[in-house]
């Protein structure tokens, strides 16, 4: 085989956040419109913590206002629900993101079925993710939103291939194969309780690997020639970077196009975020 | 091959009609609560007006009262909208059916969005699509949630299967794609832009079949042993009954458990549908 295609999310991901930044300053020229997005947050959570603040300084670079609120491990769900109202409320406030996993004693459903569908720019209340179902225009979960980004640049239409996605999560597996199926794939779902993956990996012309098992996928489970996005990031000890859930090298040497890990799929994620609070921030126009 | 298990949908659809008439029976002796279902309609699709008669039948013999709101072709979103929040609103309606498709001039999407979640039995709103996908207790669409019900009183447990869903619209295919994953099956999605469909098909060890084309399906497309549900209803001129998007003699010789058209996937509609409402009667005691 031939060197495969390396879908670069960290040069996608460079030039989405641009084109956000160009966007950004076209609202506020035309229409005095900053662009804003908030971060809800509860507890400690060190990788919530740690997104929140790359999402701080990309929001920052990209010309869209950050607003943190930061709620201790003992906030009540009153007082969380009245912070998501006032920012349902607040027409500065265009995305609206909700850190989980949220603390136990928060009804965590419940706080994200109260965020304004129109601001969900993250994509995973209840109403977000039935306007996918239905194929309406909605925020899509970011990561997998930006997966079907970086299909589309690449000028990878998933029209009539078959995906097969690895895991069923509600941010990433599902929204991952509801997208796929919506832009014509014929899609298939594994996860923990599935028989005979390999049989299954072995049928896919595009494979989502999003499971969280560092290099479960390996070369010889792969149809020559399949475009590879691998969702994983697992810490392994004695490894100098997160690993993904494809193995690399083998995966590479039969793909015709993959993700790397990391600079693939990662870095799409903000990107996205940004992307999709400077649609909210657009469509408020006139509103 | 021995004969297969006939899934007998009109005989289960029977038996839930009798627990649906025994618990609005004990609703009404416990809480003084009668169910009630409302139906809004407009204009005068054939089919919509059969359906609403039928339910209204089967309403009355389950002791669950029947609201009708019928609207003309020329009604107004306001009307409608209107119509629906004060059902919305009403202690006696615990479950709201907007018959569909709506006339053109109606936002059909809004008016559905509207319907209290709570109170949207035929599973079809935004909110009961983002909650099936969550995996949250939700209603289900009540045809694919038909055939859940009819997986589970002949014991079939689609864990570790392999399903294939033939059809991919918002009332049929996809909810039945969501509730069999969720249901822990590894689940392909087919539909029109499918390549090698039979190649797939082949793989199922649960294969539904809602996609509208008569006896698409012959039993050389399926594994040997495979259980079969099918949701078409298909008009065959010079048919005496309804055809199914399956053959049926060459399924049934290959299929260990099949659904009859009719008698088998059809009843389950209007039985759910039932079904849903009493659940969201019971649920509504003590609110």
């Amino acid at each position: 085989m031939s060197e495969p295609l390396i879908l670069d999310g960290a040069a996608t991901a460079k030039a989405i956040r641009a084109e956000v930044a160009a966007r950004a300053t076209k609202l506020k020229e035309a229409h005095g419109i900053t662009p804003g997005l908030a971060a809800v947050l509860a507890g400690d959570n060190p990788a919530s913590v740690t997104y929140v603040s790359m999402k701080r300084k990309a929001c920052a670079k990209a010309g869209i206002t950050s607003f943190e609120h930061v709620f201790g491990a003992d906030a009540t769900q009153e007082e969380v629900l009245a912070c998501i109202h006032q920012l349902n409320a607040d027409p500065n406030v265009h995305g609206i993101l909700v850190q989980h996993p949220m603390p136990k004693g928060l009804d965590e459903d419940e706080i994200l079925a109260t965020v304004d569908p129109a601001k969900d720019v993250d994509g995973i209340g209840r109403a977000s993710l039935g306007d996918l179902v239905l194929g309406h225009p909605s925020f899509v979960s970011c990561t997998p939103q930006g997966m079907m980004t970086l299909l589309k640049r690449y000028g990878i239409d998933p029209a009539g291939k078959h995906a097969v996605v690895i895991g069923r999560s509600v941010i990433l597996g599902k929204p991952m194969a509801i997208a796929l199926l919506n832009a014509n794939a014929t899609v298939t779902i594994c996860h923990s309780k599935t028989q005979n993956l390999a049989e299954l990996t072995r049928q896919a012309d595009i494979l989502v690997a999003a499971v969280g098992r560092p290099e479960l996928i390996t070369g010889e489970m792969l149809k020559p020639g399949a475009v590879v996005l691998d969702a994983g990031y697992n810490r392994v000890e004695g490894r100098g970077h997160d690993v993904g859930d494809c193995h690399f090298e083998s995966c590479a040497a039969v793909a015709s196009a993959i993700t790397p890990v990391p600079g693939g799929v990662g870095p799409m994620t903000i990107a996205t975020l940004l992307e999709q609070t400077v649609a909210a921030a657009e469509r408020s126009v006139g509103k």
